[in-house]
């Protein structure tokens, strides 16, 4: 093996959308903004804060304009909502003065599509470009993520091709991101290299961010991968909060203090100072009255008595 | 990156020595050969069974001599047992027909061996020369572990070159393998290939394992970079049992079936049938009476629907 890791590695922290989503007790505003704005004070550049879905489909997030209006994330913090449609973009362009991107999604298998928002794939597409298009039109940046990119829980294998062409429609549309999501922790180091170096090729252009989830335990390995294959942009959640339906009880993306420790031994810079985000996630502890998944959180930063 | 991973990855389960010695309740040995005569069935080939020390310093595997006699492992999976020194050797050679190999092991880090065994590392190694060609004599296999080889929860780093210097030794004595233990979870992929690409160079002739601790979730990555520097033999524990007075609470060795799982699903033969092994993990948390922190075990082998 002849690595050429990254010097230096861009992570988004989307634990209050990804994580706060798969949260069964509906965290109060006020908690959730202490912990916005702890964690957009850890050097962290890229947040993702709520998502602009239908409330009564996502409660836990129905408070997403409060989180807007109330949270207070520095400048050089850049702040992402996820929107799922034209009427997520009319919101989120209510609040434009607080966002700098939208993220979009859509699976790359018709069933996990189907199931999420209940339209094809093509439908999905033609849709979000329109959303695309607006939300550049306002000046946002925009990332697309592909879900079931590794592998869909109904489907099974999904062909590097197909994940490809929906990127390149993104792309062509105005996504300046894309990222590949392994929804339900079906990816491994070898698809990883696979998938992204050929992602790599057809997409040039785009920046290429790999979405993890941990529930095999293989999370970082794939990480390691994926640097392998020329990416250096993650989303990741602290405390390793998130979870997926599918399979049951599994863990959710991986833990970011686990990912900057990795990282940061490495000699690779992520800008995160690894102390102030386990706080935060010792923070999110004593909010949901339950221990966290992430390893770090445990263990501590690496003690090496210099 | 060009990863050259190896076709097959050899296994040595070490749980029921290694994860039963840092349980605080004493298991009944009746359920340790039910866990024994399980993991033997798995299609693992290497198995370490107990460790033969003082049983006033380790309670917990006062019944070696018992699960010796009591358990009931096929032909085919190599049985080794943990030596500390001359005794447990004497001990290890009344259960000669039982016993495959015999693992000796000291710390890379006078500190860590001080504490561990009381003697410096030159006074280890004399003594251990003498248990390791007492052992041969008998036609035992050897292996020495070096502890903390990766870094040194008192000491911090540990140089490459001292590592390498007792490996040589136990190699000199007669070792046929040696296994770099990252006893406290300080390794990163990085130090990982550098150092085991040392060691594969410095013991061209020697069986060499890594033996990974998943201390900072970090644990499968390390796997990767070991395999990207040559390394095919690795040690770790069913349901991640095991685990470190240092750093407090801090999780063991990596799961068993999480490493299954990554290197079944990169196309790497194993041997191990993942459902019999998680079942393994299963009957233990049963016997433990709580959850084990394997993620495998929550979440199954991945389905891809064939």
């Amino acid at each position: 093996m002849t690595p050429f890791f990254p010097q230096s590695v861009s992570i988004r922290e989307v634990g209050p959308r990804d994580g706060f989503q798969n949260e069964p007790e509906v965290i109060a505003t006020e908690h959730k903004i202490e912990l916005i704005d702890s964690l957009a004070r850890t050097g962290i550049r890229r947040l993702e804060v709520t998502s602009l879905v239908r409330p009564d489909r996502i409660p836990q997030l129905a408070d997403a304009e409060r989180v807007l209006e109330l949270m207070d994330v520095p400048d050089g913090v850049s702040v992402s909502v996820l929107v799922a449609n034209e009427r997520g973009l009319e919101r989120a362009l209510c609040h434009r003065a607080q966002i700098d991107q939208i993220t979009v999604f859509l699976s790359a298998s018709e069933t996990h599509n189907a199931r999420n928002v209940n339209r094809t794939v093509a439908e999905s597409l033609a849709a979000l470009q329109r959303v695309i298009e607006g939300a550049r039109a306002a000046g946002l940046r925009c990332e697309g993520v592909i879900s079931t990119a590794f592998g869909c829980p109904y489907e099974g294998r999904v062909e590097f091709t197909a994940v490809a062409e929906i990127a390149l429609a993104l792309a062509a549309a105005g996504a300046q991101e894309i990222a590949l999501g392994d929804t339900t922790g079906m990816a491994n180091p070898v698809q990883v290299l696979a998938l992204l170096e050929h992602a790599r090729d057809r997409l040039p252009e785009i920046q290429l961010t790999a979405h993890f989830h941990n529930t095999r335990g293989q999370g970082l390995a794939n990480v390691l991968a994926a640097m392998g294959a020329g990416v250096d942009s993650f989303e990741s959640s602290f405390g390793e909060l998130g979870g997926c339906p599918v399979p049951a009880g599994a863990t959710g993306n991986i833990a970011t203090e686990d990912l900057v420790s990795m990282l940061s031994e490495m000699g690779i810079e992520t800008g995160i100072d690894l102390p102030a985000l386990i706080a935060c996630s010792r923070h999110a502890q004593e909010i949901l009255g339950r221990e966290l998944g992430s390893h770090t959180l445990v263990a501590g930063p690496v003690d090496w008595r210099q």
